[in-house]
């Protein structure tokens, strides 16, 4: 068979970092979502781009699948191996290179994660903003072109990669971008890499760029009697050009589960967390017009911090309500799908959202990054029950067609795997073809993570 | 001839929007550049997306050349006709279709120039931010993933092109992007049209990221006495992250042909034209602290100004840089040359670059968009002498390599044409093979501005 061909040949190369083992493949087969388990063959720990680029020489002239594989974050099934083959752990080539004060920059290899990144940076002064919540790993980041709450100030991984080291299907490495600010010097590859989930080629370094730690920070959370406060007050603060570095929201049901979760009391209806990074002078001010705002659309007890500790505290219902949420129904598997409109569309999709959910027997908190228009429901329900399953899909496609017809995209930061795929053709229709035509043309064999993105041939 | 049938046919089509005059092919032929003339075999003037569609459909069908005309102020001859064909002139198709002030974006035909965009946009607050100069048509800009002088701040077309319509080498219509702030849904194609210089597809509509105009504005001027201490006050400003609007320098050499051109008395040294934008409490703080830093590095006669007459003035300078230095020598003709390297790697640069200019027999002064790492060559020469083109080439290509080894790029916002091609695979390597690849999967018989940014076969 050519997937034992390739692997009986890779073994050589690799030793004992090739595994066949189960609980090897078990590990790599899923994700932290409710995609069915689909193991690979095999199981690879590459140490270098050489040993990536030999490796998918090999794939490539037997026809053997790789699939990438970071922290295993990812919540539309980008990592199963719906055809077998090899995954690509990148674990082992998780080191930051270089960190670079005079150009504001840091290499890192693929496997390194964003809590290890930044930790390793903290002497510098320097700090990397993109923040999707999860521990991913910047090559995973990357793939899915991620962003999350500091995007509103600081942008997402597509603003954020200056530089990338990528290997191609058939194993040539090439080095896309430079450290220069921008450039005009023909396609943008690194743009073309960053969103394509494994799909082009697999990312074996990147040239980040970095942000000095503000000087001050002032964090602020305030509570609304009703949603259409929350978000006409969050639609608000951006159209003034506000520079909120995060704008988070919380709606009630979220707010329950994480009292619940956390033995705290807060006050059981919508919220929005806030943070300002700049100058003592500007922060202030940024606070000051932030919650005159929010007192205009109702909000009460707008309490605003500037030490750590008491920031920490504030922005710890937000930290804690993902694991909270799914702790709203003991035992339920989550389906968390994000959607992203127009900011002026945020209020109307957040309202109708919460009107459907309410109207279903799902219980689905709502929450996000809503100074970009992108929020997530959290669909809680039993895997096993088919009615609860088709009714969350249900509710998921609802929501990415409302997106849609507010000129808003399917996805926002969770990217499209297996599980945005059969809403491509709705929102890209001719262009979704296009995407196979660059596919085609990068990885004509099709060996790189199989049945994700693309219209299956 | 298949050009032949193609324009014949086509002229049913287009009538008296179809011209095979030899005024209007040698309007299009060249631009404001040092390239030869290559005019092209007929110039037509679409007005529909339907109707680019169409003449497409017709030259991918008889394999006739396709070359898109903006307003022809493109540096590196990216609209020279060298095999022959039809140029699309863009100028009818330049309306602004809509400003949403919700979601601060407007939908514009690719023939509005940055000037007329920007004075219909006048009465709504807002305003578009890429300014190269030139006044150049939107769909050029974006073509060439233009930026300018607040790209410092606001960045290039790259960060405030949301979405495009555009047309394939066979006729398919297709949109890219949405009026979300984000999108993780597939390959980012807008992404890769920008910049791809009329080679992958015709831009028909543009969705832009529009800015509010700012409440306070401030600018302001000072002098150094030596270039080291100009570019090493602009490293240090950056590196500190004062967020400068715009922050621009002019060598020795480009005072003096101001002060010539336009009757001036500035002191004939290297100068920085610095512009602040946001609130009047921050705009203020800001200039105090670009102020110190400058004249640490040795500034003298810091002025600044908030009032817009007075702004206007200080900024004069600079916006008439370029006329003035082709004062310099009367007669003569311009290669204007734009490298970027990381900011870190800038004042050595600048240096080195002036050195080697001052070592030749070639006026050259040099000024640029310094906040981004990003600066020109006005090389002035007549181009009737082999052995002054000869010089103008080798001091040119010098910049480009030491761009290269700095870790830069060969061009930062010029774009590569016919004029950088030459440097391409220095710049990518195997990367430039893979732009190839993606040009034949997109247009596979290559009549899309041929001969630009793509390895000739």
């Amino acid at each position: 068979m050519t997937i034992d061909t390739a692997l009986s040949e890779l073994s050589t190369l690799l030793g004992d970092r090739l595994s066949r083992s189960k609980s090897d493949l078990e590990a790599h087969g899923g994700s932290e979502s409710h995609f069915a388990p689909a193991p690979p063959d095999a199981v690879a720990w590459p140490v270098s781009t050489k040993e990536v680029s030999q490796i998918l020489r090999t794939c490539h002239a037997h026809g053997c699948p790789v699939i990438p594989f970071g922290a295993g974050t990812s919540l539309e099934g980008h990592t199963s191996a719906i055809n077998g083959g090899l995954t690509l752990d990148f674990s082992r080539m998780a080191a930051l290179l270089s960190a670079d004060p005079g150009d504001m920059v840091a290499v890192v290899q693929p496997g390194i994660t964003r809590e290890d990144l930044n930790t390793e940076l903290r002497a510098t002064g320097m700090f990397f903003s993109v923040d999707p919540g999860a521990n991913a790993t910047l090559g995973g980041m990357a793939g899915t072109r991620a962003s999350g709450t500091t995007t509103v100030r600081y942008g997402s991984m597509r603003d954020n990669v200056m530089a990338l080291e990528v290997v191609l299907a058939d194993g040539r490495v090439i080095r896309t971008g430079s450290r220069a600010a921008k450039s005009a010097a023909g396609y943008d590859l690194t743009a073309l890499f960053l969103g394509s989930e494994g799909t082009l080629g697999l990312i074996t370094e990147l040239t980040l760029r970095l942000q000095g730690q503000p000087e001050a920070i002032s964090a602020g959370v305030c509570a609304f009697e009703t949603l259409e406060q929350a978000v006409g007050a969050v639609q608000h603060t951006i159209q003034m050009g506000i520079p909120m570095a995060r704008i988070e929201f919380v709606d009630t049901m979220s707010v329950r589960a994480v009292n619940a979760y956390a033995k705290t009391s807060m006050p059981e209806v919508p919220h929005l967390l806030v943070e300002f990074h700049g100058s003592q002078a500007a922060v202030a001010e940024d606070a000051q017009t932030f919650g005159d705002i929010a007192t205009e659309f109702g909000a009460t007890g707008f309490e605003s911090a500037t030490k750590a500790e008491d920031r920490n505290r504030l922005w710890s219902v937000r930290h804690k309500a993902y694991y909270a949420c799914l702790g709203l129904r003991p035992g339920a598997q989550a389906i968390v799908t994000d959607i992203c409109v127009p900011i002026s569309k945020l209020a109307q999709a957040v309202t109708e959202t919460r009107a459907d959910i309410d109207a279903s027997h799902i219980p689905g908190p709502i929450l996000g990054h809503v100074g970009d228009g992108n929020f997530h429901a959290i669909l809680l329900i039993d895997t096993a029950n088919p009615v609860e399953v088709a009714e969350a899909k249900r509710l998921a496609a609802r929501m990415t067609e409302r997106a849609l017809e507010m000129g808003g995209t399917i996805t926002g930061e969770h990217g499209v795997g297996m599980g945005k795929l059969g809403y491509m053709d709705a929102e890209h229709g001719a262009a979704w073809g296009v995407m196979g035509d660059l596919k085609q043309a990068l990885d004509p064999k099709g060996i790189l993570n199989p049945g994700k993105v693309i219209r299956a041939n």
